[in-house]
């Protein structure tokens, strides 16, 4: 039995290919920058959005056609449902996928029923990775689905459903390392609040620490080695997450005495919500080590809510490898947390969202490798700051002068030298180059 | 010779007056919670809003009428400017006033001018301030408007300008300590980007590492014992200003070893534009040790950029001083960075928009100070997180239980105890009984 | 058998009163400005979210709970939850209530099911009604919830779509006529589009005028003679709605020859998601005579999405009763189209959150009146427009000027006279007056 | 003398150059679906921007360097300036330029003087037209720098201002008769509102339809027979612009009967602070015949206020191109009323921004052209509607079925047909497509 009988393996066939189901720009074992774009780019599917997503939203009910899928809550289906998702990761030629507990296995009637219905499927996960090579990027826990976690998981005011995310996150470690998987995730859910009035901010965050010290803990225990990440979001479903960006997310982690046990998997979409464009969250991380993984989508700028969106924009594309061909992504991965359009309600749809944004990231790889192998921004940017390459910027940079010297410095000369041109124009022309010749 | 001629210093005349020129809420010596409003609020005027706003924008030029200023840049306009300034400040009854140092002196042909300028004027800021008694919250200095800090002050791309900023603040402390200023604020002006391409985040963010540790060694040097202060704002003039919210600056202090000797100068009108809600700013940053002045405005939430509007919502107050009734004030204050609109341009407007100000936040300080001592959000909060209180609780946030542990138990249990509601309508209606009431 | 054996009817009992089950300032027959606040604010109980609302978002399941709904889509169980809301509309004093078609009666597996539902329903609430007093505001057909709908309904791609819409309307205005419904609603649900690539705008739009004329045609001939409106709303669920602003609308109607039929029902939250006070949204419709009926409810402006949040805010239930006594509001009303909290899951909290913004919107009235009654703002308006009361004004207001004329007047003055303060501080103070007074 | 030495006229050299003061797409003789670039382009320089423009902003002086101008508000110094703006248009091959009166001349003081500055200027322009054969796309009346516009101009509550605009429109309508201008824009400038509490919205309003039919009179009086545009945008400078978007022109011209005599102007920085895609605006205007010009511009949708970029996106430039190519643009043109950033100060810079972005525009016309020849995204939408083209449609498009009939169809039917995938990710694919190999 296959679940999408009308697709083959998805073939590249160059850029001039109008055929919709093939790629014309991944090609998987290119080299670009010393590296195949399969190493370069990692490639993830998420189970959730492409085997979960139902289409409904706040305002109507699904409306997703998944033939494989019986609609029911019961282990076999999920275990059917894998197996179809393996069959599109296959035929995809997607490396990597990544899942969180509750939407592989479905949750039972007890903590203990939902382990056994969790390890059940993992089983079938774990046959098919070794029948298909594909790998988990990362495992994960939902603990925001349920009315459990109305108020929060770890910062929840309600102390046993903190005891119950910690079981529930200790399974779900248990399960990621059982499957090779290479990272582990934290998106906070519903780890935020709603209302000012009726939250103590501070005991929730002290919370947070002690359950993400615990995690670090068991990992250590258990031998899982994959790396910790967090995933910034400023708001949704709560009013305000706590890890509302990049920044917070670190400031909480130094405040915690965490920052050697996790990186950010940084979210185009939660980046814009945020305030932040991708480029910005991807650099303020990387600069600090903590660049971890992608989810790549991209947001609708107009709209003020996550829209998850398949990203298929070249200046995203770009912008994103360009951070990344900087500081490297592996373990991390191109994450695909994005989902087709409630009205691309087809199987097919799910082919055509895929390949269009794996090739939009092909694309962004191969315009950044040149851009970088031409030093043509870096060339600008190195020129803008030669003035700091002097005896008097290394003395500042290696913090060996004061106020007093510098002050004594202009009031002998009077004023600083002039500036020069930011030349941000050319730059976006510069690009523009790229986008049509790389 | 009088600024003012047409207004007598304002008295307070109780909440049903009509007179526009009277405060009905603001009771200087009146004690609430233990301490008189002129302890608690420490009002403080700011000098470049009030007597340099032109009402210029974008689309148009200066339409303010001060009939006491020349308009020129002499050292004499400057020094009656500073008269009529304290007259403001005495018939307003307002205790602090602030400025930058480019604010009360005009910049010279030469750095060694522009000091001797700000001498002079500083002269009579002193005599001045003898006179009245109305002290200095703090001082700053203008490292934005002149074209030289187009590319940034500490973290511009052209050396010889950063050495320009470190002689500038060095003489403004100077100044801020000869006054007896009680704070010293960094606004960070055009400490950010305008595009990533052409910009090395990492090293403008390191530049700014040293010169705020100069600032400090400085300070000690000359025995200048007031509070640093850093003001978070997440765009404009930039596109995205390093300091964008309260937790991006504690990360950048506590990356760069800062965190000693830094606190936070919270604007309305900044945490909204970062998409936070004041009270969030001025919880966040008192949580962690680091509340220490309010920018008291407000912004339009309708537009996206800062309106620095007179404040006069009763519920914004009211947030505010819940917070700042909770971590203290001193030795920041309630500093009103706010402008009157470019058509309220006539002298007197000055004061309608002080004296609504000064009421709406006295009237904060009353409902505030009535929910805290009658318990009546706290006792919503205590109990949402009694169940915290319990042996679990305890253990957990004591550090000592592993996931294990709390497995073992949630396995054991099934499921976790059923929650509460948030009762947040409850909440927002309790508040609005204490605006009616308090 | 009682829905809410804790709650009585709910008494008014003074703004001192710290019952939280009680009115502190909604006093149904007190008359202010020469009517009872019954009359003026026409309180109504939306169906949809206080008796249909689960409390799901789009990262979770339904909270909410309703110990008298057996969770099943029977019509059975639809007459019980029906006889619920009328309880729990006479224990507020709620004078009207509003729903639409499916949110009362359950989708049947054909439409001659679907309709012999609704009739089942509409015969309890009948029975309802005449037991209570209550009245139906309005009724309006849910054309948004189903899959079939999700390119829209009258602006589907799908000709048969817009035929079953049309059905649906036709039976929702005969129910909305039998239960002396004064009003029926069209809130454009899908009526937009998620790409403007896969889109014909113009030929949505002409469908969509061909079905308002319909409508009205149907209306006539059944003799319906309740208000036709139409509500404003920029987006979401499509990310862009046909009716995303009253402007819009009512350029809408004037293109399609609709204006003697339709009003406007104004949402604050779809106000401020279109970039528009509520208090601009309702002039703007006011001044055009299209001012129907308003969606009484606030939303968060730091979040991008419809939270239909309960309003407690008095400056925003001020501003709304200021254009409500000007323009006058029936046969609309206040509509609480307004959700509890998914914290907030309790049955006792739809108590609460109605209370509250009815004594909210009580207490907006009295201070609108007040203002209104002592002319306090009016006044500034009228001395600032004076100079348009001599006669230049009035020729020009009456058309009987050219350019030519003008120009020779200002030739020969040269320059226009002084401008006045325009007072938006002082204005703001005396708001507060009233707010503190009133 | 020269204001350029340094660029000789900027040449075609195709898109693999690298020459950064070269096209690499604008080929102005080329031709693309049947016309050259230059006839469907019709680029236009903006005279504010490009030589008013000082790089000032809210926060600091201007930076610009501009050597032919010494900076002097004299008639000398304006004619020479407009020397200077010439030879830009020539070197950079623009066929157009526009003004706003006191762009090109000083005011003066008396409206008189102002008058006989702006002949004066004008004479040059017409010199400089004759000699180069630049035209003018349009001219306009700058109503909102001056302090007198404080409170509006057409719409002021001063009705010596509204005076004094309308003499200032009629010398704007007769120069740009003179100078042969295709059109007259007017841009609200200061029509709109700061705070509702003040204003009289509906006299306003009012005021300004009386304003636009002068000027409608007034062109037919002296024969001027270009068409009258009116600029959509929502905010900035006031709070609230009357002219909000499209759908808030139109519903305004439809009401004071104007629709015959105005089309609109469109800017894309305009259309997303409104939350309108460009392309949305466009095709809103488009199908009601009233599409006129473009400001093209682009806006960085992370801040929120009018940035006036130059736009470089080919996503942007190929979605503006369809619906131009769509409608037809002349008389009116594509208007660069952008900005070089305030750091790109050399006039050099002025050169890469406007090269760059009539290769962006040049781009997107060839992607465009090369999607409606093929058909590639119309084909899509005529399947999507196709059920439309049936009798059933045919019907209703007619306007001959009734809410009666269909619903007997559907009775019938039970349920509607199935719908089909909107498609959306496969048009994104498409598009990518179409910008790799068009």
């Amino acid at each position: 039995m296959t679940a999408f009988p009308e697709v083959s393996k998805i073939q590249y066939e160059g850029p001039q290919s109008d055929n919709p189901l093939a790629f014309r720009w991944y090609n998987p074992d290119e080299v670009v920058a010393g590296k195949t774009m399969k190493e370069h780019l990692r490639f993830t599917v998420t189970y959730w959005h492409t085997f979960r997503g139902t289409g409904s939203d706040p305002f109507g009910g699904g409306t997703m056609q998944r033939p494989w899928d019986d609609g029911s809550e019961s282990v076999e289906n999920a275990c059917n449902r894998a197996r179809a998702a393996f069959e599109f990761f296959e035929k995809l030629d997607a490396p990597f996928y990544a899942f969180h507990d509750r939407d592989v296995a479905p949750e039972g009637a007890s903590l203990s029923e939902s382990n056994a219905n969790l390890d059940a499927v993992a089983k079938v996960l774990k046959e098919e990775q070794e029948r298909t090579g594909v790998k988990l990027l990362w495992g994960t826990a939902n603990m925001f689905s349920n009315p459990r976690f109305m108020h929060g998981a770890a910062t929840t005011c309600n102390v046993e459903v903190f005891a119950y995310a910690a079981a529930q996150v200790k399974k779900a470690l248990e399960v990621t390392k059982e499957l090779g998987g290479e990272n582990y995730v934290f998106w906070g859910g519903r780890e935020g609040y709603q209302c000012l009035y009726n939250t103590d901010m501070k005991r929730e965050l002290d919370h947070l620490g002690q359950f993400f010290h615990m995690a670090v803990d068991y990992a250590k225990e258990i031998g899982f080695t994959g790396q910790f990440l967090i995933e910034p979001k400023p708001k949704e479903p709560t009013k305000h997450q706590y890890d509302s960006d990049a920044a917070a997310c670190l400031n909480f982690l130094r405040t915690y005495d965490l920052m050697d046990h996790f990186k950010l998997n940084i979210e185009t979409n939660h980046a814009t919500l945020a305030g932040h464009e991708m480029m910005h969250e991807l650099e303020y991380a990387g600069m600090q080590g903590a660049l971890g993984s992608i989810d790549a989508n991209t947001g609708d700028l107009l709209l003020g809510w996550d829209t998850d969106q398949f990203g298929t924009n070249y200046y995203l594309t770009t912008q994103t490898m360009l951070v990344l061909l900087k500081y490297g992504l592996a373990p991390g991965g191109v994450n695909f947390d994005a989902k087709v359009r409630r009205e691309s309600f087809e199987p097919i749809d799910l082919f055509y969202a895929h390949i269009g944004s794996m090739d939009a990231f092909a694309r962004g790889l191969k315009i950044a490798a040149k851009i970088i192998e031409d030093g043509a921004i870096q060339n600008v940017v190195d020129q803008r700051y030669s003035s700091w390459n002097g005896d008097l910027g290394k003395k500042i940079e290696a913090g060996n002068v004061s106020f007093a010297e510098l002050e004594k410095l202009m009031l002998e000369k009077g004023e600083a030298a002039a500036n020069t041109s930011g030349r941000q124009e050319l730059l976006e022309n510069i690009v523009n180059r790229y986008v049509d010749n790389a």
